[in-house]
């Protein structure tokens, strides 16, 4: 038997079934009207502010990253709780948008934006993190035939990376950002041209979940920012430390200690070098706001053996759950915390595989693991959902199209 | 620097462009109005499957599988070409009726049909390939509700496997089909249950690109098809002899010889065993119909360079060519075939990486390869883009949205 990933807190049985938000799965999916669906927790994001909130020292703005669930109802729900948004694209602008957030409070990454992109951002304020010398021209060319004097901030690829982190976004040649010897000239630049200037954003990894590793990176882009902004000859107005907080995912992994991280960047911020006084800090976190939030659930409706293995299959899979599938920047698939539930508080009774419904063996939410006996009808519970889960799986391969999702 | 994938035969240049039907890439985004954008060429799908009519035996029937590209116009140009199609969902049954294909021309094979999309296909004249005892039993009571005999064939789970394919659809414990020692009992209880006998699917891999492989996995196909017609005491109607027809992606990849398969097939249809004489046998093929026949257009947005490396950043990216970025099923990303379209006659003039402009490293369409120097402006061709691209993608990644799509 394989083992699971780790169930969030938060989670727990009524009337022997999972229960979100005081409701038990199979009422969540009639209200949804259909599986496979996803369920994100109002009272699991509030909670998770309020956590970040209290370990963080409270000089430090709290963003938070919209690729991770760009889901109206969450965004609207997040609006009020975190300081900013970042967004990736002309599209999550408009998603932004939508939500009803101020666009001053957002700030946009992303090594590809088009011209129009530029402008959208631009004529509504939101600042830029600039990913090259070629985008800031573009940038001020824009603003100046806008009328407008653009918010400018610079994305520096920092010489370090984030160790430990699922993704490095830092330490060498990469596409994101500017290399940090060429960023002074650049900001020069732009503090003449009359762009508003906004400060750096730094960003060298994520997914990390050694507090260790984070405490040594914001140590490092503290210093970083701080030797640029000497070298730029100018106080820094803003700076964006990155995020990098992971969540735990498989078997043995254990949570981010956030205390210390905070206890550590308190530490720091209350040791800033002079030109770094009046800067404004920003941490940007998406995975670790909306991950634990979100339950994916999806309905079996089948139940087979084949060569003495158990399957079974269900009316989800992998073009909702890319990455539990393992088949999102994953070398060893592992499986995440997935549980029967129909049958959560149920003891362990049998081994079997969770399959999606999808005609391919990279179809797979869980491998030879543990669960009470399922039978076709009960509903199948993937954790860790509420990030990197809709939005970034092919819901169209094999013609299934989007789950349902509902906030509740 | 690194290779690159072959570039498919078909493609040239035109005024020192990728010529596509005729029209340049510049042309064909213009049509199309934006990028990024895919091109599906309806001449490269002709003769594709000119050439396996002229390698297989006659009395081979040649399926489409819808999953590898379910673009309307594909399916339309496809639709007097070969003479059956392969479904996966009841989404891929709207998009074949949308297409006008006649539904007795379907078969539907997936290891999770929810009831209703057994009814709909039942309704309609759709073969089901049927994945379980369990699927077959509720088959057979949505049809005898309706008044409907469904016309039923058995997914066999065959013993043994393709070898060196890309995905192993047979061999040990699998979500797919039904282990073969227990077909004949199920074949037994459908032919007596009234329902229309259509016989059996085995399929046993996908993605080989050795002749020798698919000749034995078919040699096989037909042993095993025949031993269960035998066990089940019938003739076999139908029998659908798989896929697994590969094409070149990677450096070093060589063409399948499909003369050779071919040849080896007639020689295996001209010697049937009795029980087998009167069946109709078909291939399934998806990947190798469509593949080669689309190209994934996308603009330089950024020339950069990062610590002496040389990024062109693009407008696209793997939320529309998940499996070229290395992220769908591969353990060691590879180059697929790549090249600067708007400059596709030009000599190799340095190393570049072609990234999208999604803010993830995984964004990589191509790793240290070669080519002439290219600017913000020019389009970037990705090939191999006919099957598994625009549909197997994860879309709506950071606010992306899908790509257009065109057949010319």
């Amino acid at each position: 038997m394989k083992p699971i990933g780790p169930i969030p807190a938060g989670y727990a049985a009524l009337d022997g079934e999972l229960a979100i938000g005081g409701k038990k799965a199979s009422e969540l999916v009639e209200i949804a009207g259909r599986t496979p669906l996803f369920i994100y927790s109002r009272n699991l994001l509030t909670h998770r502010i309020a956590q970040l909130r209290a370990a963080m020292p409270e000089r430090l703005a709290l963003h938070y990253a919209v690729k991770a669930n760009p889901f109206g109802p969450v965004l609207e729900h997040l609006a009020p709780l975190v300081d900013g948004f970042d967004i990736a694209s002309g599209g999550e602008l408009e998603m932004a948008g939508a939500a009803g957030i101020d666009p001053r409070r957002i700030s946009f990454a992303g090594p590809g934006k088009r011209d129009a992109e530029l402008e959208a951002a631009i004529s509504r304020g939101v600042t830029l993190n600039l990913e090259s010398e070629g985008e800031a021209a573009r940038a001020l060319a824009i603003g100046e035939r806008l009328g407008i004097a653009p918010r400018l901030a610079i994305r520096v690829n920092p010489s370090f990376d984030l160790k430990g982190s699922g993704m490095k976004m830092g330490g060498g040649a990469k596409p994101f950002g500017i290399d940090a010897e060429r960023v002074p000239a650049l900001a020069r630049d732009i503090i003449a041209s009359g762009a508003e200037w906004r400060g750096f954003h730094i960003f060298a990894g994520s997914q990390a979940l050694s507090a260790e590793a984070i405490i040594d990176t914001q140590a490092q882009t503290l210093t970083l920012a701080a030797d640029l902004a000497v070298a730029s000859g100018a106080p820094l107005p803003h700076c964006n430390l990155g995020g990098g907080f992971g969540i735990p995912y498989f078997p043995g992994d254990e949570p981010l200690d956030i205390a210390a991280v905070g206890d550590a960047l308190s530490r720091k911020l209350a040791d800033l070098p002079e030109i770094l006084r009046e800067t404004q800090f920003c941490i940007e976190l998406g995975r670790y706001i909306a991950g634990e939030a979100g339950v994916y659930l999806c309905r079996i409706v089948d139940r087979k053996v084949s060569h003495g293995e158990t399957y079974l299959v269900t009316d989800g899979g992998l073009h909702h759950q890319l990455a539990a599938s393992g088949n999102f920047g994953t070398v060893v698939r592992r499986n995440y915390p997935v549980a029967i539930a129909t049958r959560f508080d149920a003891p362990v009774e049998e081994e079997a595989n969770v399959v999606g419904c999808l005609c391919t063996p990279l179809d797979r939410l869980a491998d030879k693991a543990g669960f009470p006996r399922a039978e076709v009808g009960d509903l199948v519970a993937v954790f860790c959902a509420g990030a990197y889960g809709a939005s970034a799986s092919p819901a169209m391969f094999l013609g299934q199209g989007p789950a349902a999702e509902i906030l509740v």
